[in-house]
């Protein structure tokens, strides 16, 4: 058995989340997919629009998912010992520092290999995102600025 | 075999959406999920901020979910025929008139049951994606409103 690692904020599902989790999925035979906790993706990106307890239920119902947990606040480390992932599987666009990675792990005597994924074709995760976001975004100045010309 | 059909938009997926779709599989073993097209969106309540191919992948990504179809553009019963629910699961909000529907399948001389699940204890439906919505646009303004005060 191999288990992979796969981590992330999952905020808003889209196929982006579903494609990186496939490829982790295809370096082994079990998937454990990380959610960052609010507090983590406060401190890195930016506040999330669902709350964490959310984002892993909905990770939960997935098909592919075959476990799920919140990561520790202070210690990305923490929850990789708690799991023994045989390989981390890192998205394309995620901001981490594979080397670094793999010296924390060889330093905390973690035996986990670190591969990075290939890109979705259908652009990055955070693109995916920004699309969703930004087309609500449009939909909202639309409405606001018929307003403006019709009324309320 | 109890074949069970849920419906709906599935535009950004929360827990409200999986509520109803555990709820409808409670009533038998297979479940159906029919996601509306872009065009039957448009004409019954608004813009999709996901288009139907993406919502119905994310929709076949979900575990309990069994078989997914989009629906026809322009009559709700052909999909009904094409897939032969034994019931049809409505939504607690859904805006659909139940006995119309009983009447209009009696018509057509579909054999399903038609039953209205009970309400999400975590608020309507519609009131999930408001909710996401709601942030999304929070956080917006409140980043043109400092981009005033401090300069972009």
């Amino acid at each position: 058995m191999v288990k992979i690692m796969a981590t992330g904020v999952f905020d808003i599902l889209h196929p982006g989340h579903i494609y990186y989790l496939k490829e982790a999925k295809k370096l082994g035979n079990t998937l454990c997919v990380v959610v960052a906790t609010d507090s983590t993706v406060r401190k890195l990106k930016h506040e999330p629009i669902n709350p964490e307890n959310i984002r892993l239920n909905l990770i939960k119902e997935l098909r592919i998912v075959d476990e799920a947990h919140l990561g520790h606040k202070d210690d990305m480390y923490k929850i990789v010992k708690e799991t023994k992932p045989d390989i981390i599987a890192l998205g394309y666009d995620q901001v981490h520092d594979e080397n670094k990675i793999r010296l924390e792990l060889k330093k905390r005597k973690i035996n986990a290999k670190v591969v990075r994924l290939s890109e979705y074709a259908g652009g990055s995760d955070l693109e995916g995102t920004r699309r969703i976001i930004g087309k609500i975004i449009s939909a909202y100045e639309f409405q606001k600025c018929m307003e403006k010309i019709e009324g309320k």
